[in-house]
């Protein structure tokens, strides 16, 4: 027999050697228990959550979690079936009410992940003869949606408005033409200049795409994200985004104008060849959203807590991924993946848990510690946060 | 602009055609309460659902809504991560405890659905030198797996052992090689012959995937599925399932004995690059596949149901798909899918929801009234069903 494995056997042995350091391995840490947003036992070690994408802290607001319950009791723990056929439940509709009103669109569809709602889209809307156009550091379910499809992928520099201009026009006038941007990069925190993108684009006659997944709750006025706040929420021909991050929950969705865009519901193989997401994921969601359009002060707490992080950082001599906090994410630049793995570990021996990212999946091949601020975070935590930072900083002698 | 959506403008068409005819919509059906795993009210009406794949009936049993309850209660609505960063709780282990015990393997590994189980898996172990062999009668997201793959497709004919033999024998003796099967296949409902293909398969060193998910629960003496029954579950290398179907909720799974197995967890893009399910979620999932370990009555209880639903549509004089029972699915072959259309709506003004199943979809471009049993139907709810079936029957001129 040829083993289908063989193929990751150098991944293996390059695993186990860095573990054979006595390095704590990042990738398979246990929460054995979660107490907030903000707090869980590690290794059972009190710990500070500042790597979770819970941006508004829904997951434990006691309307949710009340709602949750009711659904189980109400409707039972699933449905067993695909959107199609039996698996529309009342709190489906009432889910997809709550999208509709927070964008302020005509249609909302929702997902059993944010994953599949990036692969539906992207492989359905986009055939054969069509061209997407992508950011090349866009989410790997971006990347997935055009494996799966048929259209010719034209990758441009991320955040590049003149590449994009580039690819565009050379492309077939006739041809039809998608154009994928995200509102905030997961990993440096970046965020798009959606505005002359999306001009450029409409110019050239293509249609534009969104994932709003890290900007929904707390950018832009009402929370809809990097295309509110740059004032092109009537251009975008889609937004896409995640139950998974600020709404704290797990599923996608995918809003829309499109007159015609109802007939998705037929087509799209990961949204009609997948079970429903259950009742009571739904009435989170539903009841998460609806309580986001109201969550101004959280937002703007949310957005002193990124500020005084990201100065306090600069200050204590780190590196960070952007000049100025520009989302609720803020990524510390390490040396090399040896270092950043060593601040990593004595970051989480402080108690505090951070995102180590590294190379593939980092822009320029960059070692990343990326902290997710939530808008639970007091202040004081913040202030720990960085006594934490600069205590294992000047240990490992990043600082 | 070129209208990416253009290309549905057929589909869009014959749509409008069908439902201008007053004919009810088979796929856009909202259940408004779901009163058991049984009883839904489908447009003000009570109806018996004989469309889902609640098999054992797990959706309102207490210990698996209490389960769900408490893990809100403690760990909140949501993890906001990825398995391999702050995504794996407590809760997910226990559910990954649970299956490698149902299944008495080495290895589990859940994932956010199923589609994104036979997604991840097959693309990710099946590379651009490899093989993957499967029966055509295949369901989306194996077919999709293979699309995101890189590996060469290989089909064959609908659960023939010959063909299956023929392909493998025309391959590369030292290539790498994946037969998928399925325990049983979900439109009609029947068997695979794992027994010789397993063989046939191992003989001419492939690994072999079987996806169990409409067989988990409740075929093989401890309903570990088709695989289990037919003596070859040491032989198997992987077992993918769902937790939407037997189980009750959502989620997907894969289990295996392979040493290297954990190496997915890190390489496999739709287990890393998706958000965890909420702890309601594999809490529910946990406690349903603890209690379907011990699910023998509720087993013979579901293959009385199966077994009196046939016969007595058979009777009536309906055409099944089957000759015999061989699983919880009964399919009933209509003329065609005008016909079925009509007895479809005909069964649901009886109050009887059924799902019905058409070409492209199906096995030689059949229309299908799927019939799925559920372990808490009633034998009084089975009478009751038949008698429906004869009245909408007769009705439509169908028997």
């Amino acid at each position: 027999m040829t083993d289908l494995f063989s193929k990751f056997d150098a991944l293996i042995q390059q695993r186990e050697t860095l573990l054979s350091t006595g390095q704590r391995d990042p990738f398979s840490l246990v929460m054995e228990e979660v107490k907030s947003p903000t707090v869980a036992v590690v290794n059972g070690k009190e710990t500070i959550l500042l790597g979770t994408y819970n941006y508004m802290g829904m997951t434990f607001d006691p309307d949710v979690i009340a709602a949750g319950k009711k659904a189980l009791d109400d409707f039972g723990t699933g449905t067993t079936g695909s959107r199609v056929l039996n698996g529309t439940y009342q709190g489906h509709r009432e889910c997809e009410d709550a999208l509709k009103e927070f964008y302020g669109f005509d249609h909302a569809m929702v997902f059993s992940t944010g994953y599949q709602a990036n692969l539906g889209i992207i492989s359905t809307i986009a055939g054969k003869d069509d061209y997407v156009l992508l950011d090349i550091d866009s989410h790997a379910s971006i990347y997935d949606g055009c494996a799966m499809g048929n259209a010719q992928i034209v990758p441009f520099r991320h955040n590049d408005i003149e590449a994009l201009e580039k690819r565009l026009k050379r492309l077939p006038e006739e041809a039809g033409k998608l154009v994928i941007l995200e509102g905030v990069y997961s990993m440096l925190g970046d965020v798009a200049p959606l505005k002359e993108m999306v001009r450029i684009s409409k110019e050239a006659g293509a249609m534009v795409l969104v994932d709003e997944a890290h900007s929904m709750g707390f950018i832009g006025e009402h929370g809809r994200g990097v295309a509110e706040e740059q004032g092109v929420m009537d251009d975008v021909d889609f937004i896409i985004g995640t139950f998974s991050k600020s709404v704290g929950t797990v599923g996608g969705f995918c809003v829309s104008n499109h007159p015609k865009f109802e007939v998705m519901r037929l087509v799209c193989r990961p949204y009609v060849f997948t079970a429903s997401l259950p009742p009571s994921v739904v009435a989170t969601a539903a009841t998460s959203i609806r309580k986001l359009m109201h969550g101004s002060e959280k937002r703007a707490h949310l957005w002193e807590n990124s500020r005084k992080l990201h100065a306090g950082l600069k200050a204590l001599g780190f590196t960070i991924g952007t000049d100025e906090p520009q989302s609720a994410i803020i990524a510390v630049i390490m040396p090399d993946l040896e270092g950043g793995a060593k601040m990593w570990e004595s970051l989480l021996n402080e108690g505090l848990y951070v995102n180590l990212a590294r190379p593939p999946a980092t822009p320029a091949n960059m070692t990343l510690l990326r902290c997710s601020l939530c808008a639970e975070h007091t202040s004081e935590q913040v202030d720990e946060i960085l006594g934490m930072f600069e205590r294992a900083g000047k240990a490992t002698g990043i600082i």
